[in-house]
């Protein structure tokens, strides 16, 4: 049996939980709230020390890290393949993988305060989204004539890059139609059913958007 | 040809650089020089917008993100390979790299500052060396019996965790002693001719010690 621990609003663990379904496994999904005691709880801390989800369990086998969990799914279940075999196809993949992580994540994060009602100072999110800017060109470029970066199949880049830019559009100044290709793979997703049945709900939303607040004490 | 922009102190760039080592590649190394106007250039620009190493060129093609790289050496030059097959052991080899990545750089970080001789703030200093030991329990489990994670071979869990772990007596106050079988790892991993060839020179050292102490004012 499989288990994921995770959030409805975690980027990282949404990761897990499309692959899970583009897979077409069974699992259960076990809630954890962001910010809540529960991640300090022993029982959880012996799943996670440093605390974060997503965690996968599969029978009793514990993985942590989203993207080394994704690996373990693709060698464990490997069909449908979400990774290309080609060298060059499997780096463009790769590339946008790490640097939605390590340079798009990080710009997002100002700008999702804004869209979450909390004040941002303005030279922060000038710079975040220079940053943005920088980060949907290069894809753009990779993209290329592909419909899924790399791949004729949709592949751990959606998984990881897709659930971030989809949230552009929302957090305002970020135009996607500057980006044509890009801007077609972001449809081509969101009309995916993995994609709907992850799509934090707007109770969920609020819910996020108020404990931030409170948190920020706005 | 393989072309590998690196700088000697970076441990992004000596992951890449003990991989074509190991794999046994021919390659040639363009050195940069950390903080410099050379990650400034145009011509850097057009091969990393986000002006970081390492870069690798194969033959004009052109991959950023050192793990990026890393994945694409092996699906190029499979042999020796570097990542285990079976699932489970792939699953410990990630957790490992990713772990490493987001968890023990940022706590190494003020410990590394400690070494270069920029005054740390002693909470900081306490708070990074429970974070090290909290990693270094898991990995301490993770590697079981084995003499590589998950594998009887080096691995990219070693390329990337190794090069981070054989710090950590040198900045003092981390006892490997504590941790018998990453200790007895780690004294394989400086035993092997890759590991010998990247390590940095005194000079290097001094060099990067004298110019990161310039840029903090002290």
């Amino acid at each position: 049996m499989l288990t994921l621990y995770h959030a409805p609003m975690s980027a990282n663990s949404r990761r897990v939980w499309i692959t899970l379904l583009e897979k077409g496994l069974e699992f259960e999904l076990v809630e954890m709230q962001l910010g809540s005691e529960q991640f300090q709880q022993p029982e959880f801390l012996a799943l996670n020390p440093f605390h974060h989800i997503p965690v996968l369990l599969d029978d009793g086998f514990r993985i942590i890290e989203s993207l080394a969990i994704l690996d373990y799914l693709e060698a464990k279940y490997p069909i449908p393949a979400m990774l290309p075999s080609d060298a060059k196809d499997l780096a463009i993949v790769r590339m946008v993988q790490m640097v939605s992580v390590n340079e798009l994540l990080p710009a997002i994060q100002p700008l999702s305060f804004k869209m979450m009602g909390i004040a941002s100072d303005s030279e922060k999110i000038e710079q975040a989204l220079q940053q943005v800017n920088k980060v949907l060109t290069l894809f753009e470029s990779l993209l290329s004539d592909s419909p899924y970066f790399g791949s004729q199949h949709l592949t751990f880049a959606e998984v990881v890059a897709g659930t971030l830019i989809l949230w552009l559009p929302r957090m305002g100044d970020v135009a996607l139609d500057d980006y044509p290709k890009l801007n077609a793979w972001s449809d081509r997703l969101t009309q995916r059913q993995s994609w709907q049945m992850t799509h934090p709900s707007p109770e969920e939303f609020e819910a996020t958007k108020l404990r931030l607040q409170a948190r920020m004490g706005v």
